[in-house]
């Protein structure tokens, strides 16, 4: 038997307990949970057949009753003596995508964020859209192409046109970037004609990941009007292997900055709550942003309510995102085009005057919380490599 | 033994075969093929397991030599003696979703549609932006919701702002419209980091549907700046029941209207080609508009090269449709917002004039193209009534 060992100040110790879904070499992926550097195998352990699937998709189909019932079932069980066989180091594991992802939809929910880009692509207008302040604008995203962390990102190919082009060309991306953003993921989904109410966003949500939605930027300049982004940012979206339960979450919420205007009925909530998550940005192994997730202005509940409004019906392994997570101050921009302001203002990377991503380049993104009972939890890191683009003769 | 009868002028001859998945009172949803009036029940008489199952997924992504070899079978079979109870009359089944929806793309490809919408949203501006000319402008949609034809409309709910209004407010949608389109249907998917050249669409595209993308203009109109439609079409996409083969549309290959200018190289084919495809929408059982397909102006092959030619992964059950069929004429416009000319140019509906839907409204889309061996083949229809919208008060 074997009984982990948990290092005092552990970001996986058992305040955390996120999930994913590993294999070992010659064995089906299955769902684990993470204990400081362990990965205790439910398969095993619980008896359960929902954990011997691919994804975490069955499981979190079992609503939240089940959720916390399994999680005092797995604080008992990794507090105690495990089969050795059901132990395994998380360096020796290989991380799949941990769920089977429906929809995605991608907000916009930073004022910081926002703003910024508003100056960057209209500088003689607002910088925030009349909308912006009274819904969180988002859009879908592409669902078949949300990757787990370590995936290598090839850059893509796609039609630019600069302001001072008469025509666009093909070629490959020029200005690629990244986005650091939160990730939250539907466990329990709601039917067609139904609504989601703020205040049913525990009941709903399962767990919260890492996100990088990589955004070519010149590809998305000339495409996004009148209908968004679309091939600027539908090649990879990046997201950390463990989903940390929104049961895990408690001590890190934190009031929002505050609305002004009110929004309306639909959009509030008993009591709106925020997040306080730290994150880093992480370009070729140096912290260059510290976005703080504290400062975002829509909430969680608030972006699910909305997504819902129209009685669209949600499902098991939805996932929406933040949209990018930028603070008030400039090292606190999840997003390069923010950070350089629009590849203007370089800056120093390991000794290097960097803009966009070049190829090799390596983007890790963490982030830690306050954990119950003192201390902090992590979600890990969403890590990608840029590989060359092929196929730019076309 | 039964033999079909398939009177002269079937639109769902030989030429035609649809697939579709249905089901019987106590009988699990599984793969059929129509013939004149009857379905033919494919897991009853093929004997292979991919008919046994509820959407046509399993059967598409065995590719396209395996599509070809059951359409031969399915015309050997269907032309002689069947067992009785594998014929029922399209009148005793219930027809389901035929496909599971991976990604659900919806694109812009009518001039037609996009210059109206430009002159009706942007008065002052030219009617097409900058880049619609050099590119296939789409988005990617709410695949969640796309419901099989007969499924009813609940009106959303949602926010809308007029122009002279100082603040939003939420409601139901006062401007609730159809888009008549045309779906294609990825069978086999290509992986990511891979591109999907214009030439192999007939090696992917598995067949086409009707599309009814409803969309609620008013709340569309508020939200869309700048990151595209979100809730004002997310509510519901309807599709007609029969995926109609693209086998079955070598005799509708027309050549496009004309692209200049001529688009960059990986949006070319070895010959080019739309489809000669009529629809007609009925609205209370009126015909109100006869789009033709044939006016496009981007192809269906370069909406699919242009979906993954930044290295996007596509998945079997993928649906990407054309975008509202708009004709050059009045009699020929696929939305009722050009068709009122955003409400401003009532038209008569059974002897109401009518902008806008109603509730208790049903609009109906059906499309007809040339077959092979001369006549015609049917896709169907897409059907949908308007129910008053719940949960107002929120």
């Amino acid at each position: 038997m074997t009984r982990i060992d948990i290092p005092e100040g552990s970001l996986f110790g058992l305040a955390n307990l996120p999930y994913g879904v590993f294999s070992t070499p010659g064995t089906a992926p299955r769902v684990g949970v993470r204990v400081a550097d362990s990965v205790v195998d439910l398969a095993a352990t619980l008896g359960d057949d929902v954990f011997a699937q691919p994804s975490l998709n069955a499981f979190m189909a079992q609503g939240r009753l089940r959720w916390e019932e399994v999680r005092r079932q797995v604080t008992e069980l990794v507090s105690g003596d495990l089969p050795d066989d059901a132990v395994h180091p998380v360096s020796g594991v290989t991380l799949h995508l941990p769920v089977e992802v429906a929809d995605y939809v991608d907000f916009y929910a930073s004022e910081h964020h926002a703003a910024n880009l508003g100056r960057l692509f209209r500088p003689n207008a607002e910088p925030l859209m009349p909308n912006w302040k009274h819904l969180p604008v988002g859009y879908h995203g592409r669902a078949g192409t949300v990757v787990v962390s370590g995936t290598d990102i090839v850059r893509p190919c796609g039609q630019r046109k600069a302001p001072d082009e008469a025509a666009p060309t093909f070629g490959e991306s020029k200005r690629l970037d990244i986005e650091a953003e939160l990730g939250f993921i539907v466990g329990t989904g709601s039917p067609l004609g139904s609504t989601v109410p703020a205040d049913e966003f525990a009941d709903r949500v399962f767990g919260a990941v890492l996100v990088n939605d990589w955004s070519a930027r010149d590809i998305q300049s000339w495409e996004y009007v009148p209908l968004g982004p679309n091939l600027g940012k539908s090649f990879a979206t990046s997201i950390s292997p463990w989903v940390v339960p929104i049961l895990a979450l408690e001590a890190a919420r934190v009031p929002l900055p505050g609305q002004d205007p009110e929004p309306l009925p639909y959009l509030r909530e008993s009591e709106s709550w925020g997040l306080d998550i730290d994150l880093a940005v992480e370009w070729n192994g140096e912290v260059v942003s510290r976005p703080p997730y504290r400062t975002m202005y829509w909430s969680p509940a608030q972006m699910l309510a909305h997504m819902t409004v129209n009685g669209a019906a949600s499902r098991t392994g939805d996932l929406y995102a933040s949209g990018t997570i930028s603070g008030p101050e400039k090292h606190q921009r999840g997003a390069f085009i923010e950070l350089t302001w629009g590849g203007k203002e370089p800056i120093t990377v390991k000794g290097e005057e960097r803009t966009f991503l070049q190829d090799g380049d390596e983007v890790a993104i963490t982030a830690t919380a306050p954990a119950a009972g003192g201390g902090r939890l992590g979600f890990g890191e969403v890590r990608g490599r840029i590989l060359p683009a092929t196929g730019t003769e076309r």
